[in-house]
C-alpha cells in the first residue's frame, strides 16, 4: 500500500519512474534472449518440434539442468510450447510459438555477426593479454 | 604437453573436439554481446565518441561498476577504443571501433524485436504466474 502511494507522484518524476521500469523490463527480456543457450535452443527448434533428448544431443555442451532451465524460461515467456502426448511412456515435445519463431531472424543475424567477427575478437583478446603482461 | 598429445587423435574425435571448442568460443562471445549493458553501451556509442559520465547518464540504471566492467570487456574484445587526451584533468573518451560499429545493426534488430514483443512476453508471464498459483 505504501509503495503504491509512493509511486503516485506527479509530472516528471512519474514519467522517469515509468521509463526506468520500462528500461528495466527491456533489459530483462534482452538478458533472456541474448543468453547463449537461448540462442542455441531457438536455433535448434527452428527446424521443427523436438524432444528434450534430441535437443540435448543437438546443442553440444549444454547440461541437462541448463537445458531444462532454458526451456522453462522460454515457455514462461511464451516463446516455446511444451506438448505432452498421452502415450506410454509419455512423449513430450518442444516447439517454437509464433512469437518464438519471429526471434529466429534477429538471432541468426547476431550469430552470423559472431561467426564473422570471432577471429578479430580473439586476436584483440590475445593482443590485450600480451599488453597486460608487459 | 600431455594435453596436446590427447587432442592429437584422428578422424572424427578430433573434429568433434574442434567443433566443441568452436561452439564454446561462439557462446562466450554471444554471452558478451547479448548482455543488456553491452547492448545499451553499443547503442549509446552509436552516436559518436562519449565520456564515461555522459554514458552513465545516458544509460539509465547502470551502476558505475557495471559500466566500467562493460567498457573494459568491450575494449578487451576490440569493439571499443579508449582514448586518453593529455589535458589537465585528463579527458577520456570511448568510441566504437570499426568492428564495434558493425554490431550496431544486429543489436538494433534485436532491440526492435524486444520492443515489439515486450507486451506479448509480459502477458505470457502474467498468465503463467496465474496458472502456477492455481
Amino acid at each position: 500500500m505504501t509503495k503504491a502511494k509512493n509511486t503516485k507522484r506527479i509530472g516528471q518524476a512519474r514519467t522517469v519512474d515509468h521509463e526506468h521500469a520500462n528500461c528495466k523490463a527491456l533489459g530483462q527480456i534482452l538478458d533472456r534472449i541474448g543468453d547463449k543457450w537461448t540462442v542455441m535452443v531457438v536455433g535448434g527448434l527452428a527446424k521443427g518440434p523436438m524432444r528434450f533428448n534430441a535437443l540435448l544431443r543437438l546443442i553440444g555442451g549444454v547440461s541437462h539442468r541448463m537445458l531444462t532451465l532454458t526451456l522453462r524460461g522460454l515457455e514462461h515467456d511464451g516463446l516455446v510450447r511444451r506438448t505432452v502426448y498421452p502415450s506410454v511412456p509419455a512423449k513430450v515435445e518442444y516447439e517454437l510459438t509464433d512469437v518464438g519463431r519471429s526471434l529466429i531472424k534477429p538471432l541468426r543475424a547476431l550469430s552470423a555477426w559472431v561467426q564473422k567477427n570471432q577471429q578479430s575478437i580473439e586476436s584483440a583478446r590475445a593482443l590485450n593479454r600480451g599488453e597486460a603482461r608487459r
